[in-house]
């Protein structure tokens, strides 16, 4: 884990959707104090536009140039080689160029962190369509950065995705998958490789040995083998295996109810096997204050718990709060205060 | 679908959890009223010496004869042919002989409110493997019920399990399956089935055309076919087979956000493809509120949202909350206030 005291990066996202709007206004509303917008200067000049009190943009050298930044005033890294004209793509729809830009500011963002120029990275969103366009081979965020991440010969890193807001955290072992693939995806590896960068994630912000509940992949964690032997053959012994290993890990317990005891305070971590068995809980109370949270890569990396919201980008009604929630999280996990990191 | 002013008959459960304890105490709350026991009198008794005051119980000659009943007395009607020696067996553990009484009292109910000497049934918790042990040909209730309201030569009557609380109403395509089987079990009939199974439902507890958000299956709700394709070839062509009946169904929507969306207002009732999308949202702020409606029956029939909690069974801790509110749930689809079912 490289932790440095240069500033979090904040990627821009698709240049189409509410990513650049809920930047400025992160920043505007004193929250992304110490951060450096990477990101496209006519994109971000033109979202700021339309605040109701501009800041003028201070143009950076580099991710950790911020000392050159006045107060009230938007600090942006233009990474070479973006695409012309992104700041005149009409909002609200995929455009390739704009999968393109968002693309390569993670990119960008992924080697400054590398060299050392940065604390961490929080993503806004992209589009996966509008990544697809631009002949991207990721279908999103996660691939990418786990891709990005390798060192080059090695395989992608293994890394999972956590959902995380104050009541609630669940890292989920399979994601973008039809279900009916990731019920084949719940393997052993994948479960003990769960239980692993989940525990490993947990020193960094703080826990030593945390709590982690494992959900069942089942109805009542398969109920002794009626309705499924998932949990009998795959989930117990992985969750044995890495008790072996000194990880406080517990379970299989039914899917239903283990989320609603993690939230009474019972467990520090859910374990789930699916995407929306994990992410239906955290989003329940809404998705306001949720953080995804990637977990595994060597640095660490946020992002707000929605997307692009083409339907209401441009409008100036985007809520910055999850964003915010990310950059805190990041702030946390990377160890960079604000006033330290913005020095 | 039957109604009669008779009392709603309240099924013991199984003997080793915690179902008589919480019968007695929500008489004791004075939320049962107009309610009449289907279980043991030995173990009702053993139930009600554990309680602050006991109750003397009044000994019914059938499920209809709640006049006899005086007030602060627990009216318990005991079937024909339980097992002997029930009040004997350990709590905590599951019983073969406490799976076969469970059954019995479930099926004497039916018999009863069939005969027209009951408003409905609120089931207490049973417990499966008991059931199994007992060698009882169902894996739950619903089952069980449902294969008891069929006439004799009939195919079992579509049903399906709806959850609700306060704040949200969830009906389940598929329920106690192995998560790989369920994915299977969502077919155009099955989706279809439940709509209708819910529309209709909907009207007996007064809203004439609900509005009803379908989930997806898949992650996202398929992602247009990225992550799945049962969204475009089953879920959405059996919505618009229910729109042209004037159901006024809409979706697939993704599973992670529907139910915050129903929470906040925007729909009547969420129809979920499994058990565990659907239930972790409705278990997810506490099971205490929670009720389990069969909808479908020609009777009402509802119970409380959780199990026989073994661990904590005669301890004396157990919350009658979500009983009551089944109770509640069950009197007003079955119009049976309390007054006038105990006159």
């Amino acid at each position: 884990m490289v932790k440095v005291l240069g500033p979090l990066l904040l990627t821009m996202g698709d240049a189409c959707g509410i990513g650049p709007e809920i930047i400025v206004r992160a920043f505007q509303r004193g929250a992304a104090d110490g951060c450096v917008v990477v990101g496209d200067l006519g994109v971000m000049r033109r979202a700021m536009a339309q605040s109701a009190e501009p800041w003028p943009l201070a143009v950076l050298d580099a991710a950790s140039d911020l000392s050159s930044c006045p107060p009230r005033c938007l600090p942006v890294w233009q990474p070479e080689g973006l695409p012309a004209g992104l700041d005149e793509l009409p909002v609200g729809r995929p455009e390739a160029r704009a999968g393109a830009a968002a693309a390569a500011c993670v990119e960008a963002a992924v080697r400054a962190v590398q060299r050392g120029e940065g604390a961490g990275i929080v993503t806004a969103p992209l589009h996966k369509a509008a990544l697809a366009a631009a002949g991207v081979p990721y279908p999103g965020h996660t691939e990418m950065l786990q891709a990005l991440a390798a060192t080059s010969g090695q395989r992608p890193l293994p890394v999972r995705m956590m959902l995380a807001n104050e009541e609630l955290r669940v890292v989920l072992v399979t994601i973008h998958l039809a279900l009916r693939k990731a019920v084949d995806a719940v393997t052993f590896d994948a479960v003990l490789g769960t239980l692993r960068i989940a525990q490993a994630a947990a020193r960094q912000w703080g826990q030593r040995r945390p709590r982690i509940a494992v959900a069942g992949l089942n109805p009542h964690a398969g109920e002794d083998g009626l309705f499924g032997d998932e949990e009998r053959l795959v989930i117990a012994p992985a969750i044995a295996a890495a008790v072996a290993e000194g990880i406080d890990a517990r379970g299989p317990f039914a899917p239903d109810t283990v989320f609603m005891r993690a939230r009474r305070g019972e467990f520090d971590l859910v374990v789930a096997m699916t995407h929306d068995h994990g992410l239906i809980p955290v989003k329940y109370l809404g998705v306001e204050q949720g953080v995804n949270v990637t977990l595994g890569l060597p640095f660490v990396r946020t992002s707000p718990d929605h997307g692009t919201a083409f339907d209401i980008a441009g409008l100036g009604r985007a809520d910055p709060a999850s964003l915010e929630a990310a950059i805190r999280w990041a702030r946390r996990a990377a160890g960079a205060a604000p006033a330290v990191s913005a020095a």
